[in-house]
């Protein structure tokens, strides 16, 4: 557990846990091979960003039963196999410290163990009574993947715009977020404005988290994020503070940024960094990233007082603070 | 659609235009990036085994519904996305004559595009009225990964036991073969005696098709097949004529076939293709197959006389016979 979310925790220690037995007890396998890789991906489980996000809008919108703990675990592993996929496409050696499965296995099994994991999620889902978490799994699922081709197909697209990188970023990251927050809402009994102000919330902050993590990946410090960074400027995948540099700075400056974005010196992402900080293109990602916080604030207006809704509102302010 | 299938396909050449058609439907996107991918995709769709025999199972045991197309489309879908993600492992460049996926947008692409089929397979069984087809199509999805898995472990294994490798083939083959079968009985309204025969039926024949397909991958034409073949040599995955022949063939033969497949040399598969040729360990595996091909035909027995039990039992004795 990553110790800046633990005011998010108390009061759900023993649920969480319950969650990580779930995960465990799910992926196990009667095949050595596989049981190895699964305890090896259990490393990698961060925040739990996602299973606190169900349990919180469940406990806002009502109380906590089986579902919500089923859910939980689903929604986290829908998100390790994204974790392990994601690491393939970036050809990435570590992740929270440790090795990742492609470089410590390869590709091939990376590729696989995904789709070992992503396979168990559905199979939990099928194990519920009726089929409203599994359809909005699967569309989510279906988003994320549209968002990650999306993003793919624009890697070293210097004239992305601000829009389809919302658009990308929405579908590859935020729509799991904001599922993870509805299905909770959905299985205490909320209404279905309240459910939808859930939705409202998760992507809103999905896509505030993932602006962060962009900006973290630009000029964060690589000790704190326990990765290594400048991986965008590296795959030419632009992000907010680049696409805003590129219309906004002065010619020569874009010119400058276009040029080492279609070079390969090794040190360009150090240089780009340079280039970029003292611009104000840094604060105006955070700036839009906080305006989406204030609106996923503002959605949880529908939720009567409540120390789930007060840790939900804390956990929004929390996404734009973090340096990891 | 193959010719030396077309005699089954009699009588089903608009419900399988409607499976395509579905196909298309469900994977159809807002994204042209997406599309054209998924577009692609098409001209590898083959036999259509696997929805045939959802067909065809539910003709032996009653009539056809509408789930049974949607179902015979969820089991073509999640084939699809297996080859997409199988022609990464084996950084294949050729498939059905076309160029793969990944020969052609790269592992990245290919590795989302598999993601993106299998998301929608589930999307579409989600959208059923209840969660039977879901849970067994999920459960057979985790039994694929885990063939692939256990198949990937044994790369190099020159040791690997027949035992192990009809574990490896009966999970990554056979299991969605057995689905396909299984669920088009069971939406039939058959008994769960004749689901379960149905099942084995399925399984009986994959196994038998998989062995079969490792013989061609063996000893096959190329330009029949329309893809390269030799490629389990290449990457030292152990199929049924090798096993045979390094627990069989006389001391020095099994030497020579160690040292071939331990070494490098890129001739080797053609020097395998020779070495096992006379040995008699091609008509072993062809015989296992055979024996695989009767348990199928017989488990048969506890259906009623019908033209579709009559091409169920066509279509077990069509795997082992096909060149391609």
């Amino acid at each position: 557990m990553n110790s800046t979310l633990n005011f998010l925790v108390a009061g759900m220690e023993s649920q969480l846990a319950e969650v990580a037995r779930r995960f465990d007890d799910e992926t196990r396998s009667d095949l050595a091979c596989v049981s190895s890789l699964t305890k090896h991906v259990a490393r990698f489980r961060g925040k739990m960003l996602r299973p606190m996000l169900v349990l919180l809008a469940g406990r806002a919108c009502g109380s906590i039963n089986d579902i919500h703990l089923t859910i939980a675990t689903v929604v986290e592993m829908v998100h390790m196999a994204t974790l392990v996929h994601d690491d393939v496409l970036d050809d990435a050696e570590l992740r929270r410290r440790g090795a990742t499965i492609n470089h410590l296995k390869g590709n091939e099994t990376a590729v696989l163990l995904g789709d070992y994991l992503i396979s168990h999620s559905y199979h939990l889902c099928s194990g519920l009574d009726d089929q409203f978490a599994a359809r909005i799994i699967a569309s989510t699922t279906n988003r994320v993947c549209e968002g990650e081709l999306l993003q793919l197909d624009n890697r070293g697209n210097l004239d992305l715009t601000e829009e389809t990188y919302i658009t990308i970023i929405e579908r590859k990251t935020a729509a799991l977020i904001a599922a993870s927050a509805m299905l909770g809402a959905h299985f205490s009994g909320a209404t279905p404005k309240v459910v939808e102000a859930l939705r409202f919330y998760g992507e809103a902050i999905g896509i505030a988290f993932q602006i962060q993590d962009d900006v973290l990946d630009l000029i964060g410090d690589t000790n704190e994020v326990g990765k290594p960074l400048g991986n965008d400027v590296e795959q030419v995948k632009l992000t907010l503070p680049l696409i805003h540099f590129l219309k906004t700075a002065p010619t020569e400056h874009r010119q400058l940024l276009r040029s080492l974005l279609k070079g390969d010196e090794p040190d360009r992402a150090e240089k780009v960094r340079n280039l970029i900080s003292p611009s104000g293109s840094i604060e105006y990602a955070r700036a839009v990233a906080e305006k989406y916080v204030e609106r996923a604030i503002t959605s949880l207006r529908v939720l009567e007082k409540s120390e789930a809704k007060d840790a939900l509102e804390e956990a929004a302010r929390f996404i734009t603070k973090r340096s990891n």
